[in-house]
């Protein structure tokens, strides 16, 4: 016997239910808004590439999560981010982009990990990036926390810290212990330090072949803790004598202080020290984002920034810095947790019902005059009993209906009625649209 | 010498510079917010899909053009519509949706056809369909072109027609004249009609083994022009026996009539005879859309009814009717035309220069008070002298720019200058948000 087609889409994929998929796309809308609001501008790459653009820079686990394949000559791979393509685009586009050049982009991306719980092989990530030539003003690196800020307080958050570093600290550091050589490993080791705890970390950098001494001084770096203020004295009060460790605390210091100017809250970030951001990618401010009530979530949004884009596909130095919010994953955390809640199944705000089949064109009428007013309305069609209507209306959640019958149609009063209360008036259609007019 | 990386999108891959992709965005953007005003729900189903689902159905050209990979165990092919991931989804969330379902869908979807001009292999269909369990009513094919005339008229045309036809019109037709098991080939010479010609489409006829006889009797029935009601009366007047035909004549007639009564002026419609939709798929009422003025687009926005959406899933008997605007296809033939013009390269509305450092911290106040009050804001940052800020904002097309020297600071009015005219005027915070606040 032939086996049934499976229905379910493959693991990882995440698909949603339209009340879902309407939260979904609230989140979503925000985001986009806000980016324009800060004044990016919208760009969309295809999510096929040549293999050979997405490989220049990946390796290691990367290149063994791409999609993959031939087709006739082509060698395409999937992408599994939106840096990469957005540094070949710079440099296709280089002699038509206005610098600095501020986009955004919010697309899907694909990784074939193996699926485990919360883990998505299709994701939305929404990024955004400034980019100019040979140099960008640290005032952009100011300007992203605040970004972040307006967004997750219009998601609807109130308690979230934007953790701020610079890695030119940490990198200066390790120069002073001559420790630059072990740098990926430290950092790595680091990365760590929340999910595993300081005693495997330790043990991490023992293995790395860390003197315990330098350890020590290491843990004393990334135990500062405190406020912004008290921060910056500590790490200037270490004394420690490396230009690049001196330039990224100046960076942090001034891009802290921008941050009150920008209108976001001392409780709403801090300076953590202990932030890498593994990839070796990021050379100075970096950030991740946490939802306070929620730390298990981990980041929210994470970026930083870096000293060239596109080194892989040109000479031209493009520095930049961004962010990226994983919004598949940000989703699923808070809908599982029951944070985000699912109203309605549907856009609609009303339902025309015409009681028999005799009030259907009027019904036509009303509902077109209601569209054209911005109003979003559906018409029961068919041999529906107005019961089996209202029924329909009470499920998807739409707030209100309007009854057309033969008195309606008489006295061209429509009686509009109210769900959620069951309360009825009688209405003319110039009424009926200045009620459901939003 | 090591070749250097192509940084150009592959061949048959849209990529739009900054103020295209604004129109672009424009234009989807109206097309989903009509969508919505007609009540229907937003999905998104995965890109990625079983290839056993995609290919259940498709077959011959259709299954050369799929992107199909390997990654792992699983055969995975990239979507080439929306309809086959639809009505996968609809099987297996049978139990959760409500009937009648409305939903539309906004998405790439992916064709490895080889590149010809003005063919895409990635490209944004824009879906709606409404489907039901056993029976759907005809009022839904009726709504289908008062959406098409909504959405065009929003996209800013004026001169477009939405040709409607029934296939149970032909289809009864053929039947009349025992020509039923030929149909599919009849079917594909007709539609072959507006490209090639009658005389090659009588020959595609005769070659197909038509007698003569038939062949006039069929170019009787689809050279029948005029008015909707003109049409429905010859189409009456060949008296032609045959049960299917007249149901066809029938459904036609409703929803033509019905048109009127749903805001569809009759210079935006008309019955076409010679529409059939090559695919089997459609049952019914069929559509096609020209833009009137540039009928070498061709159709702009297609679809029909169908009598089973997803009889490779399920023994449900799920009909639906729905339309499709490929709106990559749709932007890019406009845009070629010179039709749609770009402006804008960014979102933002106002540039906030500081005239020197010492301003900047102003700047960002007065920028994120702009902000607060949904004004797209940038900030120029950086040793930029203004005269490069103000050139900036040229180039970009930015509307305003605010200018803040220490003048500006001791006095509390800012300078707003109105980049296309020049004027500038001296206004308090209040009165800049007044001024730029949409």
């Amino acid at each position: 016997m032939k086996q049934p087609i499976p229905t379910n889409p493959m693991s990882g994929f995440m698909e949603l239910l339209p009340q879902e998929q309407i939260v979904f796309n609230q989140m979503f809308d925000i985001i986009r808004k806000s980016y324009e609001l800060f004044g990016f501008a919208p760009l969309d790459t295809p999510v096929l590439e040549r293999s050979e653009v997405l490989l220049a820079k990946a390796g290691g686990e990367t290149e063994k999560q791409i999609y993959r394949f031939t087709k006739g000559d082509n060698d395409i791979s999937m992408r599994f981010d939106h840096t990469v393509p957005f540094a070949r685009y710079v440099v296709e586009n280089y002699g038509k982009i206005i610098f600095p050049f501020r986009r955004y982009v919010m697309g899907k991306v694909y990784r074939g990990e193996r699926p485990q719980a919360g883990r998505f092989r299709e994701f939305y990530q929404c990024d955004i990036d400034v980019v100019d030539i040979d140099t960008l003003d640290l005032g952009f690196d100011a300007e992203i926390p605040s970004i972040i800020y307006y967004i997750f307080k219009k998601l609807g958050f109130e308690h979230f810290t934007i953790k701020i570093n610079n890695r030119k600290i940490f990198n200066g550091f390790l120069n002073s212990l001559n420790l630059s050589d072990k740098a990926p490993n430290i950092m790595q080791a680091i990365d760590h330090l929340e999910k595993t705890g300081e005693s495997n970390v330790r043990k991490e950098l023992e293995d790395a072949g860390l003197p315990i001494n330098k350890i020590e001084a290491l843990f004393q770096l990334i135990s500062i803790k405190g406020t912004v203020n008290e921060m910056l004295n500590s790490l200037q009060s270490l004394n420690t004598e490396d230009d690049q460790f001196k330039t990224g605390v100046n960076e942090l210091s001034i891009v802290t202080q921008q941050l009150n100017n920008l209108g976001v809250p001392s409780e709403n970030f801090k300076i953590d020290l202990s932030i890498a951001r593994g990839l070796d990618y990021y050379t100075g401010t970096v950030y991740e984002t946490t939802l306070d009530e929620y730390p298990e979530i981990g980041s929210v949004c994470s970026g930083g920034r870096y000293d060239n884009l596109a080194s892989n596909y040109t000479d031209k130095r493009i520095p930049g810095v961004g962010i990226s919010i994983g919004l598949t994953r940000l989703f699923d955390r808070l809908y599982k947790k029951g944070i985000i809640k699912t109203k309605s199944a549907t856009p609609t705000r009303v339902l025309v019902i015409p009681m028999s089949n005799n009030n259907t064109q009027t019904s036509l009428v009303v509902a077109t005059k209601l569209r054209e007013n911005d109003v979003s309305t559906q018409v029961s069609f068919g041999d529906n009993k107005p019961k089996k209507s209202l029924a329909y209306a009470n499920k998807l959640d739409i707030p209100f209906v309007v009854l057309i019958g033969d008195d309606e149609e008489s006295q061209k009063k429509y009686t509009l009625k109210k769900m959620l209360t069951g309360d009825q008036e009688q209405l003319s259609i110039e009424e009926l649209i200045n009620k459901l007019k939003i």
